[in-house]
């Protein structure tokens, strides 16, 4: 009993304490029942992936941040390997949208289409450990596998509002944009199709340098200043409202896609004209980073968090990596554990919780009282009370504090004759 | 898009179709409401745990089980590299009960106490496949920490007992017996201090090879036939009731510490007169293989199922290899994946499920009408309804007998003007 163990999680890692579990709890039940409501049916994958899946170019940076698995027994030969990739054959997953794919994948013939998913889960990120980011954490994902027209987009927006809604929060404001609505306005200003992904991340931080800054940034790195000029002109002339939308639509008539315009209108038809304590925004300046994304792609954001707290868009290639054949797919992850942050820091208490009693038990009570006790226990538990029993302790007071900060609001003192 | 990636889960672990899921979420949903009227709380502890933790003889066979991680950038050196642990510096915890421990040294001053604990979460051992048995696999385990009286075995065996009884078994058997039963049996038979625990290996065969069978292989093991003899005669002697217990007592009365047959008839007085719908049954042959256990043990037969469906016991050593104190510890896990395996094989049905429609819409409907429909969805959504929105098919009787195999029971189908 001398050689003590290692008492602190693994870098990065936090155990989780009762009163943030039953804050998590309460948000996982409303996520499952918010969704199921929609028809989102949970699934579950492994934890546990094959490395050659992990390492496919699906997951962009994250890729860097996999925690990998040692390969077991006679395969795994320490002396003649020469890279990391001979010592593993699988790894956690770092997202639920790369195994989601495998999972649909495998499974398609047992799945009704289109396929609508709620998957809540834990990843992992071997990321440099900071306040408030950790190694391991709870993603909660909803996907439309197999809708390829903008009713999936309309179900999963209404789907994460209506959670958002029914957690309490309100005043947020949902981004939308479209990747296709982003190149087109890239070629319409004349930029070549093949620089238009490194003017996408300049784009993306309009957020903190502003257009000028944006603007700089683009003739520095030597595009056309007439092409930048009517680009970021483009983003002056547009609001963010349905009218935006329209306006988008006519001046890039020639430069993009049938129906995409006419989907774009049509969701904030769906979705904004149903907008009750939020707002629906259109904003061309969304990038969002995954470089799988296909068509529209959407963010919310609070003010409380300064940052997203869900984000999504449909990635109509990922699935064909694994089947052979594009099938469409959309999907919006919320932010699961900023979500907890917030309710956390907001104070949040869980509505409707149990009432609690502590029956507190002297020791050496005689054996037909505790069972007559226990009886009463029991009934008290079946009309949906929360009863705790425990050993009466020496500090009563000190005891008794206790269950108070616990939530504890009655308590039954039993002692012996 | 020609690289093909790997459809099935890695080796031994397996997707979660939305029918099991769904009795997985009741189950989990059971589980934690019948426990919290007990008083016992959720937490945490990460899936990865410091592979010293993990490898230092707490967790017998699962040691040889473990998923380790690798070491990450600089701290992985393959050349220097001789054995496994060069390379890993965590791996997957294999149970819920070494993390317990751990967490309890790690956070007690923010604990109440006694501390009820309720984990559910995922472990993984690199068992050989076979059918059933999983890497990934959920436990669900309650524990008590900080009280060294029957009070918690009492509170666990009652808690356990609900739970199932919630869940709709009946007529399973409650198996109880103390690890200082066993002992003081061997004692008083003769046998010497040192070789109990060898004996007991072939004691917890009594259920397969039988009395006579136990005999043949002690005398075969070269014990002395009158210490043989002597401590068979005692499984004779006594039945499994409380009467049992007490006789027992007094055969044992000077080889056996103090308190521990005054606490299990104590323990049969209030769980066994409080049993209904399942029996609690005194059984001096069970033994329990893990070494951590200390005081009483106690496992949950279903005829249904063959073998055990939940089991536990008192192990007061284990904490204190964390914090160098020792601290009372009882504990009782059940076996989440049997009773899912059960469950499904009896075609259980959720209780309550909410009612299904689902809202068909052709392609091409106006706008105005679309927005129309989602309020409708919204509302029937709010009154409890799960409503499915989805394009409607070209085969439409096909799409509907998909729906209705996946629990659909009504539709409304909505054509454009």
């Amino acid at each position: 009993m001398s050689d003590k163990l290692i008492k602190k999680p693994t870098t990065g890692m936090k155990d989780i304490l009762p009163q943030e579990m039953e804050i998590r709890d309460y948000v996982e039940r409303m996520v499952t029942k918010t969704y199921a409501s929609f028809g989102f049916t949970r699934i579950e994958t492994p934890a546990v992936e094959h490395i050659e899946n992990l390492t496919s170019n699906q997951g962009g940076e994250n890729e860097k941040l996999i925690f990998k698995i040692m390969k077991r027994g006679e395969k795994l030969d320490i002396q003649g390997a020469s890279s990391e990739n001979d010592l593993a054959d699988s790894g956690l997953r770092y997202d639920l949208t790369l195994p989601l794919s495998r999972y649909y994948a495998n499974n398609s013939q047992s799945l009704l289409m289109p396929f609508k998913a709620l998957q809540i889960g834990n990843v992992f990120r071997a990321d440099r450990p900071q306040k408030g980011r950790f190694r391991q954490f709870k993603q909660c994902d909803i996907d439309i596998i197999g809708d390829p027209s903008d009713l999936a987009e309309i179900e999963l927006l209404n789907a994460t509002t209506t959670l958002l809604l029914n957690l309490g929060f309100r005043g947020f404001r949902v981004r939308i944009n479209d990747r296709r609505i982003l190149r087109a306005m890239g070629r319409y200003a004349g930029f070549e199709e093949d620089r238009l992904p490194d003017i996408f991340i300049v784009l993306d931080k309009m957020d903190k340098i502003g257009i000028d800054g944006v603007e700089a940034e683009l003739i520095e790195d030597g595009y056309d200043s007439g092409a930048v000029t009517k680009y970021l002109e483009l983003f002056r002339q547009i609001d963010d409202t349905a009218e935006g939308v329209k306006k988008i639509g006519e001046i890039l008539k020639d430069d993009i896609e049938d129906g995409v315009i006419e989907d774009m209108a049509e969701i904030f038809h769906a979705v904004g004209d149903t907008a009750a304590d939020f707002r629906l925004s259109f904003d061309p300046t969304l990038v969002r980073g995954m470089g799988y994304y296909t068509g529209t792609i959407f963010e919310i954001e609070m003010e409380e968090f300064g940052s997203s707290v869900a984000g999504g868009g449909r990635y109509d290639g990922m699935i064909g990596r694994f089947t052979g054949q594009d099938v469409p797919a959309c999907g919006f992850s919320i932010g699961f554990e900023r979500i907890i942050t917030i309710l956390m820091d907001k104070g949040f208490k869980v509505p409707d919780t149990a009432e609690r009693t502590a029956f507190l038990i002297e020791k050496g009570i005689e054996a037909d009282r505790l069972t007559q006790i226990m009886k009463e226990a029991k009934e008290l538990r079946e009309s949906g009370r929360i009863v705790l029993v425990a050993r009466m302790a020496k500090n009563r007071k000190f005891q008794k504090d206790n269950l108070e900060k616990a939530g504890y609001t009655s308590f039954r003192d039993f002692y012996k004759d």
